[in-house]
C-alpha cells in the first residue's frame, strides 16, 4: 500500500514544530457548561495570546489561524483583535466535528511547510453554555432542520451524539466481540484518575471508581453517564512554526512527525465503515488514516509512548485503540483490562490530562495541548521518558484526523 | 519587505498544476436564480466529475476537496457520492466570502505540495435559488441574527452586500479621486461583451451599452443594476495535482505560480483598511496579499497578460485593479477609460468569460475555470499568446485571496 500513500513522494516529517501552548480558562480552570464569564471569542484570544506568551512570540507576528467544526471565532476577527500584521492563512478543517483537532494541526503544518505562513495558531474555542449544545438536537422553539448529513441519521432516530455515535457503536461492539460495560468503564476510570491530578480539569477533586461508573445512569445504552464527555466552556491553542524559527523562541520545539486526515474509520458515524473498507480494500484494518499517519511518521504503534485518544464516548475510544493498532479489532476490551492504558505502569497510558471526559470537552483540542506537555515533561500525569505521543482525534463524523509529535 | 514574506524560505511555485476543469450547468449554461432543476449538491458532483473527465482521471482517485464561504456540499458527503477511496484533505477557506476562490486553490496547493494529498478538487457550488440569498439580509420570518462580524456592519445600516461593499466603497472612491459612474460602467460593458461571446453565460444574448448601464436603476448609490453581480445557480471546479502526475493525464498542465491569502486590502469591507495599513506599515500600497502573490511568483504586474478580477460590484473591481498594481491608487477610472481592460487590444483584458456580472455568479469560482481556459487557449474571448493569468478573488470581507497561473 505504501505506493498509494499521499506521502508517497514527500511528507514534511519533523519540518514543523509546536512551540507554544495556551488555554482559555478562568482561575486556572476549564469551566462547566455555562460557567464562563468571558465570551467564547475572548477565550479564543486568550488561548492564542497564552500560546504566544509561552513561546515568547509577539502576537503581531501570527499570520495564520486553523480550527475545525465551524468554530465561531473567525480568523479575520481574531487577526484584528490580536493586532496581527497580515493574515496569510485562514483555514477551517471541513467536516468531521470533534474529529478535526489533529486536522487543524495538519492544515497548519501544510501552511508552514509550504511557506504559505510562518506562525500559525491551531485552536478550538467552545463555550457551549453561550450557544447551542452539541448534546441536544434542535427542537423546542427552533424549527427542525434535517438538511445535509444530519438528515441521514435523524430519520433513523439518531438525534443526539450519544445515540448517533457512542450508543449504537458500543452496543454493536458488545454484540460482535463480547465487550462489557466494565471495559468501557476502564477508560472512564483512567480519565478521571488523570483529571484528579490536574488542577485545570473540570473534574479535579471528583474521582470515580468502577462502581460509580456502573451505578451511573444510562444515557444511550450501553453508554452510562460516565462514558459520555461533558459540555464545557474554554479554549485551547497551539502555536506552530518551522524548527528554524523555533530556535529564536523560548520553549524546546515539539516536532510534528505526522498529521493526517481520512474517511475510512470503523468507529466513525457509519458503524459498517470498517467492514466496507475491508471489502473494498482488502483484509487490512479499515483505518486508512492511522496507517497513513504511521507511514508518514516512519514509525509503528510500538513506538508510541503515550496517547491522547479522543473520547466523546468510551465505546469509540476503545474502538479507536483498535483502529490505531494497539490491539486487534475486537480485542479492545481485553486490552484495556490488561492495564495497558493505565498510568504509570501501562504499556501506553492514555488521556493523561483527563481528556474530554474529565479534563474538559474543548472538542478534543485539550488533547493537543496535553500531548505537548507530555513531550516537554510537564504533564501532571507525566509518562516518564516519553518521547513520542499520538493524538487520535475523533472518532466522530468523518473525516477523522490523527497526529504524532515527538520530543 | 521580502524578508517578511511567508514565502521567504520556500514557496511551491510551479510545483502544482491545474489539470482539469468542470462546471455544473444545465443544457451547457449557468442558470439564473432559482432555475436549476438539479440540486446544488448534484451540481457540485457534476462539476467535480467533469473536471475528472476533462483530465482523464478516475474520480475514485480524488483525495481532497477545498472550498470556501461555508459551501454547503461537505467534503465527506462528496467523497461518498463520488466513490472516493480515501479523503485525505478536507479544507474550507475560513472567512472571506467570495474572496475565498483563490484561497481554495491555495489550500489545495498546500495539500498537494506538502504530500498530504494527490488529487484535489477546488470548487464552489452555489444555487442561491435553493437556499438563502446573499443579496438579501435575513428578515421576514427569520429572526435577525446580528452575531459575529455582521453585527459590526448592520448596526451602521449596512444590511446587504451592495450597501456593505459596492456602494460605500464606490462613493468614497468618487469623493476622493473624482471617479465617475461611467468608469465603473466600463468594467460592466467589458464583462457583458465577453459574456456575449460565451454560450455558457447567463447573459449570453443580452449585450449592454454604456447608455444601458447609465439608465439602469440604482441599487445602492452609486451602484446601478449593471454594476452588481447576479444571483445564480451552478458549480465550478478545478482539479489540482503535481506536474509529475499531470504527465499521465490528458490535458497540458496549467501551472500554479502563486496563490496567497491576506487581510490588508483597501477594497475590503473596511474602506479605511488601506490607509490604516499604510499608516502601520509604511507608504507602500495597502494590499499585502497582491505584493506577496507577485513575490512568490517571482513576477510583476507587467508580466500579467490577462486577468480575472472578481466583480461582485464594479467599484470594487476598479479598486482591485489599483490594488494589484495595474495603475496607481486613485487612477482606476483613467485606467479603464484608456481601454486597458478591453479585448482584444487592451494591455490586459479582464473577465474574458463575462465574470460574476455576466457569465454567472458562482461566487467567483467561474473565474478560476476561465483562467485555465485562457492558458489552454480555449477561451471564447481568447487573449492571443497569453502566458500568464491573474485571478484576484474578492474583494469582499477579508481575508481576500489571489492566484497566478501560467501556461
Amino acid at each position: 500500500m505504501a505506493a498509494d500513500l499521499g506521502a508517497g513522494e514527500w511528507y514534511p516529517k519533523d519540518k514543523t514544530a509546536i512551540v507554544g501552548i495556551g488555554e482559555g480558562v478562568e482561575d486556572g480552570k476549564y469551566m462547566r457548561w455555562g460557567r464562563a464569564t468571558k465570551s467564547e471569542f475572548q477565550l479564543a484570544c486568550e488561548a492564542a495570546l497564552a500560546a504566544c506568551e509561552d513561546a515568547g512570540l509577539d502576537p503581531k507576528k501570527l499570520d495564520g489561524f486553523c480550527s475545525y467544526s465551524d468554530d465561531r471565532n473567525g480568523a479575520p476577527r481574531l487577526a484584528a483583535a490580536l493586532g496581527v500584521d497580515e493574515l496569510k492563512c485562514s483555514i477551517m478543517q471541513w467536516g468531521g466535528g470533534g474529529g478535526g483537532g489533529s486536522g487543524a494541526v495538519m492544515n497548519a503544518v501544510m501552511a508552514v511547510a509550504s511557506g504559505s505562513a510562518d506562525y500559525v495558531i491551531a485552536f478550538r474555542s467552545l463555550c457551549q453554555g453561550q450557544f447551542g449544545r452539541f448534546g441536544q438536537f434542535p427542537g423546542g422553539g427552533e424549527p427542525m432542520r434535517l438538511t445535509g448529513d444530519m438528515g441521514f441519521m435523524a430519520s433513523y432516530g439518531l438525534m443526539s451524539p450519544p445515540q448517533m455515535l457512542g450508543g449504537i457503536c458500543g452496543r454493536r461492539h458488545m454484540a460482535l466481540y463480547g465487550t462489557k460495560s466494565e471495559d468501557f468503564g476502564r477508560i472512564a476510570v483512567q480519565c478521571y484518575r488523570a483529571a484528579n491530578r490536574n488542577p485545570r480539569a473540570v473534574m479535579y477533586g471528583r474521582p470515580i471508581t468502577m462502581e460509580d461508573h456502573q451505578n451511573s445512569r444510562m444515557i444511550a445504552d450501553p453508554m452510562h453517564l460516565y462514558d459520555c464527555c461533558q459540555e464545557n466552556d474554554g479554549a485551547a491553542a497551539v502555536l506552530i512554526t518551522s524548527p528554524e524559527r523555533a530556535r529564536d523562541l523560548k520553549q524546546p520545539p515539539v516536532y510534528i512527525m505526522s498529521a493526517a486526515s481520512g474517511n475510512q474509520y470503523r468507529a466513525g458515524s457509519n458503524p459498517f465503515a470498517g467492514e466496507l473498507a475491508a471489502a473494498n480494500f482488502g483484509p487490512d484494518r479499515g483505518s486508512g488514516v492511522a496507517k497513513r499517519m504511521y507511514s508518514q511518521a516512519g514509525i509503528t504503534v510500538d513506538d508510541i509512548d503515550v496517547a491522547q485518544i479522543y473520547e466523546n464516548f468510551t465505546s469509540l475510544a476503545l474502538m479507536s485503540l483498535e483502529e490505531h493498532g494497539f490491539c486487534e479489532i475486537g480485542e479492545g476490551g481485553a486490552y484495556v483490562q490488561s492495564g495497558a492504558i493505565d498510568w504509570p505502569n501501562g504499556k501506553c497510558p492514555i488521556n493523561t490530562s483527563g481528556g474530554n471526559l474529565a479534563e474538559a470537552y474543548i472538542h478534543g483540542f485539550e488533547l493537543q495541548v496535553e500531548a505537548v506537555r507530555q513531550m516537554r515533561g510537564t504533564s501532571t500525569m507525566q509518562v516518564e521518558g516519553a518521547e513520542i505521543c499520538l493524538v487520535a482525534s475523533g472518532p466522530g463524523v468523518t473525516p477523522v484526523t490523527d497526529m504524532i509529535v515527538r520530543r
